[in-house]
């Protein structure tokens, strides 16, 4: 059996000691399976508080980017989080002083990712980031290496437990938004500060780097549309079910033509589609391949072991010798590929009005669509409420972005529209 | 770049041919993939007639073995199939001569998957299947690597297209078993002598292979437990419909207390389960680790571009310099563990009985359950046709296998009782 593969962990939190644990209690196995034991020999966090692992034998840095420079690890772990800051200088300085990278930093990744695989390759180091994407679903591997043989088309999936846990509860219990919200803090679903996921950010990072990887491009946070799940209302999510659709924050990435799309919102699916029956915290990743047809993988998003579980494989890949492109190719092979513009998008879109309940409102509304060549595919209006605002679900035809937002940006501007329309896109999964 | 990787393929059918077409359409993304080219240099198969694609360049063998001695390739692709003969002599051929070994053949791993692990490991070759369990899934790579953190405890899944597409059309249709198997060989998704398929051969090939790479036990395909799927009605298909069920074609292997399970047959799983939503001729396979907790892949299990796909990515692991152990772990940590009997499985059961329908037949039954500790969940007898046999369904609380075989023997022999009872497991995931 070779010499140690030694290990030093920047960041002690959930993941952190997650990792700590894995390494701890399966240390025979992971000897076993990597052909020499897998060693931890330092970690960093701000204090020295108990987190009821034992941590006395392994040298303690209270600085990550010390650790990095001057621990005599192989690999450095960085589980601290955030773009800049403590994490990418802490990153910086491993790769510079020959260490390998494993990361669980989606933020990182999707803003440096480039300018850090570019240091990593030309050091010869591995950069690897299972756990940033989608939990303990290897879907980077799967991607870099099971799918290698393909070219890859589209990958979309369910990238944030926080807000899937959210609109499913919503959907299950009819409650609102925020009192389910809050539940989802209670129980540590969601941050004291929630924005990150809400809003679709965390969801966007994890959807950068799932294009970048996929489509040989760099990898470009900046061009991801996004919008979160705060503005689902619990009357979009009966209207859905009853048209036979689930509301769920999907990203969505394809490339065709030289352009990619990268895009977070919220989607209505079919309830038969299979990423509908992804439920609660469970993430979830579907890509179409040209060889294989389409991939779907399942499984928990966040937590203690799944992120572990991710953190630990790539820490074994390193100890077996595996080294593969941080994305998929090698730095000086990857495309600028332009973003498409939202505006350019052609689908279904689901729309709700509030409009007031007299004779000769709903003209109104589907002389503007007409005039903009968007065509109903259903209406729905369950109340009737004489002279009060009462909601409309319109359901189209394939329509172009463009088109739709320039027919609901003139219906809300109409006198008997009482609030701005809710427009959900429909994709067809 | 590095000078090429040499590949020799055996056997020109389906997945051949769709090897050579995925190696020459993508040879430049391979190669930058790779990080060298990828070339074919030799093919073998019985006749040289057309098969519509150009292999003009290829050194041409008649006889595998002798290719896999005598060409310059690096790597030999055994794509003949079958546990003996050709394919075996090819592949042990191919490794002594110092060729790593890519395979999309199940009953050959099954059937002598360790001592071919040995002899790849002993001349530090490479022996990969990845094509061989569930085609285009990547799952060997996400249980040898992707979870390569965690200890297994249970695998399973849907591992046999046409048998999962011959139930997927018996409830969607409402045919009879014959004729829809009639239908599935005039589409190409059954065999002309369909019995490895439909007997359950096949997916007992996939799950020993699961097992043993999840486990870390030595494959052992003669404990596999197997049940078919000819002896599936339409009438148990429209009763599991109206119970909650759908009757799946599963695999199940767990490993508890030194022992494993290993078993395939038909199965009841709720309409809500995941596994149940995986229809047609798609693949499923859920795996469960201590870290991660439950990953589900999903994906066309076989087909020219799926398992081109995995025989692939095999061969680009190779170029990469990705080695890893056969079975997750070197030789000779590969444990023996015994196959517990299935008499020892514990859990819910649907029965099926054509009883004469007659005042006290039932009490005759239930009083054989009660003796063996069979305790009723459910009853169901739609029909009522007194003096002629009509079909009642029970379904029980969790029993020890032993003593509902016991119970049906019994059962099997009262004079009202007028067919075989039909015994169908449920199982709770």
């Amino acid at each position: 059996m070779s010499s140690a593969l030694k290990i030093a962990i920047a960041g002690l939190g959930t993941v952190g000691v997650g990792t700590v644990k894995v390494l701890q209690s399966h240390a025979d196995v992971l000897a076993k399976r990597c052909g020499c034991p897998v060693e931890i020999v330092a970690v960093s966090a701000r204090s020295e508080k108990d987190r009821g692992v034992d941590l006395s034998s392994y040298e303690w840095f209270s600085d990550a980017a010390q650790m990095a420079q001057g621990s005599n690890a192989d690999v450095f772990v960085e589980l601290i989080g955030g773009s800049e800051g403590v994490a990418k200088d802490a990153v910086m300085a491993a790769l510079q002083s020959g260490k390998h990278v494993v990361t669980a930093n989606k933020a990182l990744i999707a803003h440096h990712g480039f300018e850090l695989a570019q240091l990593a390759e030309s050091k010869g180091l591995s950069l690897n980031y299972e756990a940033a994407v989608a939990g303990g679903i290897p879907i980077i591997k799967t991607i870099r290496e099971g799918m290698a043989a393909n070219s890859i088309s589209r990958v979309y999936g369910i990238l944030n437990g926080t807000c899937n846990y959210i609109l499913t509860t919503m959907r299950e219990s009819g409650r609102a938004f925020n009192d389910v919200l809050s539940d989802a803090q209670k129980l540590g679903y969601a941050e004291a500060d929630p924005s990150f996921d809400i809003d679709g950010i965390d969801a966007a990072h994890k959807l950068a780097i799932l294009a970048s990887v996929s489509f040989g491009s760099k990898v470009d946070f900046s061009s991801v549309h996004i919008e979160g799940i705060s503005r689902v209302s619990d009357i979009d999510i009966q209207f859905a079910t009853e048209l036979g659709y689930k509301i769920k924050l999907l990203g969505i990435a394809s490339r065709s033509n030289g352009t990619i799309e990268q895009r977070v919102h919220p989607c209505m699916v079919s309830v038969k589609s299979p990423i509908a029956t992804v439920e609660g915290v469970f993430n979830a990743v579907v890509c179409d391949g040209d060889a294989v047809d389409t991939i779907m993988q399942e499984g928990r998003g966040a937590g203690e072991g799944p992120t572990a579980s991710a953190v630990v494989a790539d820490i074994v890949d390193i100890a077996r010798g595996i080294s593969v492109p941080t994305f998929a190719l090698p730095v000086g092979e990857l495309e600028n590929l332009p973003t498409s513009p939202m505006a350019d998008r052609v689908g279904a879109y689901y729309v709700r009005l509030m409009l007031v309940d007299k004779p000769g409102v709903f003209a109104d509304v589907a002389n503007i669509l007409r005039d903009y060549q968007v065509s109903i595919e259903s209406l729905l209006q369950r109340v009737r409420d004489p002279g009060e605002a009462v909601p409309a679900v319109i359901t189209t035809h394939d329509t172009a972005e463009a088109n739709m937002a320039n027919a609901l940006n003139k219906i809300a501007k109409l006198e008997n529209v009482t609030e701005a329309p809710c427009m959900i896109r429909i994709e067809d999964f």
